[in-house]
């Protein structure tokens, strides 16, 4: 399409208004109504009835925002890339989400996803809570079937039910799984640690299909073989890759509902993501920030960073 | 009963235990298990599933419990009353509600205080957000029919629905009008301010029987004259006093989830309630504490005291 | 102009979208761009180089932003108005100052509030440090000639100069004196406490002719006083109205650079600009807000409801 | 002594050397080893283990100091005086108190007051809990005697013993009582508040010859009349000001050890403060500031300007 | 004892009551009078008066029990237990200390811990500030005689006096090596780091027989040797485990009295106590959280979970 | 010169003045004025106009020395120092900097600095803005012509302007090179991680001399290659060692102004740090700290351990 071969519009310059003036869109970026076409739009999903310890996400997709202001975006050594050049990206705002009615909330996601991907091709959502991995890999199934699946997290989130719930954020990938949203034999969680609800809890989830890397094996073997690990496991299938933020111990990660101590630091987390450059990503979310309990913006600073990072992979996407 | 003529246990002495040390029942009293028998219950409601802006007072009662450990509480001169000396006062634990599903928690606070009036003869609440306030006025209206309903708050909670919802943290005065269950020659509103959602507010709040007395006329006219009007309006009817901690000015209650500033000070809002000695109370509530945006716990200890003041109230209460 | 007859774009509903979600422009108002006409612009100006002891107010526009999601907009009672129906309101974005250059800044935002003018009848500022009130009187001095002056704040801001700088936050009225910015007859300063820089402090502020509320005034006469002093003052002249936050005692807006105990609380600074009904308002900013010294939004919460109240006083604006 | 006829040595100028940059001296004042003679000593105390709830109190005086670069010192309007020009002002450090004998401790503090005296005219002290009253108390009465006693606080201060220790932060004034440390028909409780630990409380404590102006007293009658009490007190006797920062309402000083609800306004505190020029004032304290639970240094900065406007009262002593 | 053959009490479920409500205790355990028998008893001892510079670990026991709601705790697969189901653990509320004299407080624990051990077989500490350690090892001695002992901390603790107090926080080992109350073959500290008050320091620890794991042993050597290290030295011995939260880094513990920078992760320590699986545990401390100092409970969470490692210890006691 | 035979004067001792009292020097060393001669000057400059994103360094030195006092200083184990026996160590208090004039402000720091060598032999500098590094460098060739220069930092600062201004704290490096200050074959980047402005970034830096070890080299080849790294290419030249505070992670030092995840932990620094044992350090810098965004001062005792730290190196240069 001839329309595509304008140059990306790209964030507002920090050499023209200061990085903490401006726009309040992600890395200052133009809005989607901006663009005329979209490579990658950014998804802002405030929704945080889905947790059960402390709540808070709903403030997640503005604070990851203004955390963004602070990126430097022109170059990216790791990728090599020059993502807002390469790629038209847009914010494409908030999701107006039901916060009294989670099976609604789940359907407007479903169906502004579903939208979105009619004007970009991919996404990258600001969550939220883990709730809304559902609803977005049913948007991405309509686009692509199955999908590999990588899953950043202190926890299995594959619990059947919570207080009757099916849908809840400790649930989302049960119900992905027996819904057939992503590709069982290319399905990973990555970060796992702590103790569980139940001696069931890891067999019931290897059920559903998935491997898992333990946070330990960072400790143990390094960030080199975690990639490994799950490049084999993900091959060059279309992926979806979800990243709760607490992954990340909580001194890298505070702001979050579900703390777990002994977490990855930041540094091993963005390195496993720039290790999997190449890998065919068409969507991702980065989910659990709570700002409430952030301090100095590190939490959503990690999140923003994640997000952006997300974006180059897009950008070394195979063709 | 006999039984009833032994002494109230008393909470544990801060001569003895250092305040900050033993158990985290409210001011250190029994649990309701230990007891014989039960004037004053305080019930932690640990719900927050209503609220639109800013969550997380599912973490109230415990904050308010805390905070509680530093109240002075032998003897109060405002009231002249030793009120555990004078009353078996108890803490009866949290009520366990669905955080996913609004009307069944609802169910389940109307069940428990249903039940917990077999046990004890009033109750006090510490929540939660405002849709407790439903199901405790169905369970004090179980015991004594529709009642005087005083009701501070920054808001009027008389919402019609929000997002679909019937039952939220701005609606539960709507619900109870609707279910007749409190006097509306007996109902008022005491703490009112700032801009509204709608022109229609204040007159849809008015056919539900509510007066109102805005919190700009304890700057005209100061305490006794907002005391003298809430006495003359509720008489010597049994009273349910539902207090909505953001009634208080951020400066005096920032850890709550929808702040309005120019709100009361602590000192007026105590100096009110002081003012209600003899009215004939059965039961109030507590809440709305956020503890996430508390500072140095100010918020929890002013509703700890309130809670206090109420356990006064009680004890003054005409017989 | 016919266009003009079109009822105002209003904010986003937060029926439909939940305050804690869409856009970031001030209380979720469409931008400048998309409003085919506008009455007030809100302009921020993320500006604070001019600070002379915690600096920060540079974040103050975002923080400011942010907080007024939470603000209720549709009737003001105190106004009797629905102000974003009366009047098309837009939000202007950031003016992009040189933080590294002074006079460059002040060059900046006056060129900018100038074109300004052009596309806005009237314009409220979000600070941004007071320095700013410099070219934004000038601005309006450009519209309406000397406009009467009335600032709030807890002290003078009339030094001459701050090594050797002209241009600073305590020094803006000195300046707009010297340049006739304002009618020396229909000025004053409202809040002054506390102890001063020097003997001469006084004297000089009222050679420059100044009159002053001082904030103890407040304690011994009230609020309904010093609206009247206020009003006397000013007359019916075009009005620009300037408010420091620090006006405010630091337990109501902890989160600004020079705090000063023994100050307004918000109820009292919000009923005089209450008071100020049917003034002449032609421009107005509030400024200081430094939020990495704020709780829990307390002050950026105060200074929205404050520019929101400015936005009142316009649609009462006599025409 | 022809040495004292030199000028005061002054705080370093906010003109010449920016306020958060040099000593950290209060207010930047010259250390007692720098000044040839000294008219007020302020005298850092840094003890807590006195303290019954929350400790923290030991960096008071680091606090207090940190905070107090901000103040304005040059005129005092509301005094009429320019102090460290009237009067040789000057730091003279932190007493080095055991923290772990509190016995040891409080000769400690008698000995260097004792030792100060010596070397100044007056002493203002910066705790520190309220434990440090008793020793000060000792040193001022060899100076003069007997002293009335204004103390503004929350609490009485005037239980007999807690945990078997004699010498605790709730026990100062029965100390000094028995001692005879001050005129019991000259003594006053300014503030006190809320509920008590026992019904005789009270009564004890109007046995030790206190007044008590309660703190609702503000609500009711105003600050005049409390200043007029507190005049018609003490009379001109000299006088010992002793001020627990928990006197102001938490909203005012959350960082404090036991702060109760309802308390003074920074305003009201200031300005009964101001009304006492021209009593005898020979010495004081601030105590109970405790940093880890301040924020923004709103209390600490509360307790500076206490400790500031107490060097005015000295300024206008009857000579 | 046939009563023994009861399966436990477990904690309350987080299926059935949410995990932020319900009871205090620690992981929501029984009372300790709630229990038939007794395999593990945690015992709070909210005693901070040995501190020598943040104060406030009296907070300690309330915030960790509080963190621990939030642990899942039904399956540990580092372990392959089920903790609470294998062992009967019960909470068993704080010790009673004088915090105005820390010999009597020493004795009060040393009565305490004693009596617990007729109750209960593995008592686990929750702190406090680290003087506890001494009468907690004098009771352990009258069980078992001089036991093995490893202490993780930044700093040795083994001063002689402090003003000359001999039990304060810093030098519990050297009173515990003077009573013999460990062997001093089987001694260990472990995370050592940082400058010292002196250079005999380490000499002078070594005299009292201890072996020192230097924090930097970790970066240069990894988990698994510090893991070999410590099991080589203790052996099967009886084992007295004390953790002084400080020996984690200030970014993983924050809310600690006297931070150094350079310590252990707590993915770091967590794997070094999980190496320990078959040791001979026979009680355990977890000192030093001061919660005034603490963000977001990283610091209680990180303990609490420790001392839940802890009890998994206790699990895999070999019989 | 037999002056420099007598032994330092000492900081105060911790077991005289508990290490939370006593004067505000950096780790309580005497002050300059009162020393006979000086090895190494500490010097505060508390200038922060130079910040592009969060300013508020103007607070760091206050904030450093106060976090100092936590520090054990007498003997040093990973360098076998006794430093302030070997070396005689004070605190040369604050340069007093424009803050309105950037240049101004750099000249009066040359000036201070210059003026300051010819009272000692080396100066270690507590930041302030990066832009200090410009002057400090002009200070010290004047003494030893260009020098070794490491810069620890996550950014390169070698922009060649920022809205126009050549000195800012984006680019202290970049004048620097253009000024010849430093040896270009003995310059270095170290942490440096991260997204850049510009894929001309790295070979613009590299044109000025620098080499560059990424921080992820921590991650692959470990502190002792950097260090190796670092050794190697600076040789025994005369050492100007500048460390930014955001080399580390934010877990690690969140109270900076433009904070860049995945950095180093502070074990990592100090352990690189320790390893330059040897080399040949004229002069440093610490900088960066923004108090306004520290928690529990994490940041300012990272901070006060480096610049600590950096006098052991100083006492263990080759003589």
């Amino acid at each position: 399409m001839s329309e595509e071969k304008q140059p990306p519009i790209e964030p507002i310059s920090g050499t023209i208004v200061p990085r903490y003036a401006g726009p309040s869109t992600f890395c200052r970026l133009p809005e989607l109504r901006d663009v005329p076409y979209c490579d990658v739009a950014m998804l802002g999903i405030p929704f945080d009835s889905g947790t059960s310890y402390r709540s808070g996400a709903r403030f997640g997709p503005q604070a990851i925002r203004q955390a963004s202001r602070h990126l430097r975006t022109n170059f990216h050594p790791a990728y090599d890339t020059e993502p807002f050049k390469q790629l038209q990206v847009a914010d494409a705002g908030d999701v107006a989400c039901n916060p009294y009615n989670i099976e609604e909330a789940i359907t407007q996601i479903e169906v502004a996803a579903t939208d979105l991907f009619t004007k970009a091709k991919s996404i990258v959502s600001l969550g939220g809570d883990h709730t809304i991995a559902v609803p977005l890999l049913r948007a991405v199934n309509k686009q692509v079937g199955p999908v590999a699946l990588v899953h950043f997290d202190a926890h299995l989130d594959t619990w059947d039910t919570y207080f009757g719930a099916p849908y809840t954020h400790g649930t989302p990938f049960r119900r992905a799984a027996e819904e057939g949203l992503f590709n069982d034999s290319a399905s990973m969680h990555v970060g796992i640690r702590g103790p569980l609800y139940s001696r069931q809890d890891l067999d019931n989830d290897e059920e559903l299909g998935f491997k898992v890397v333990h946070c330990d094996e960072l400790q143990t073997h390094g960030v080199d073989h975690v990639v490994k690990r799950i490049r084999d496991r993900i091959g060059d299938n279309p992926l979806y890759l979800s990243i709760d933020i607490d992954v990340l111990d909580p001194a890298h990660a505070p702001g979050t509902g579900t703390p777990e101590v002994a977490g990855m630091s930041s540094r091993e987390l963005v390195n496993i993501i720039r290790g999997l450059k190449g890998v065919n990503l068409i969507a991702a979310d980065i989910v659990e920030v709570a700002p409430a309990y952030d301090h100095a913006e590190i939490t959503s600073l990690a999140a923003a960073t994640i997000a952006f990072e997300m974006v180059n992979l897009v950008a070394c996407r195979p063709s």
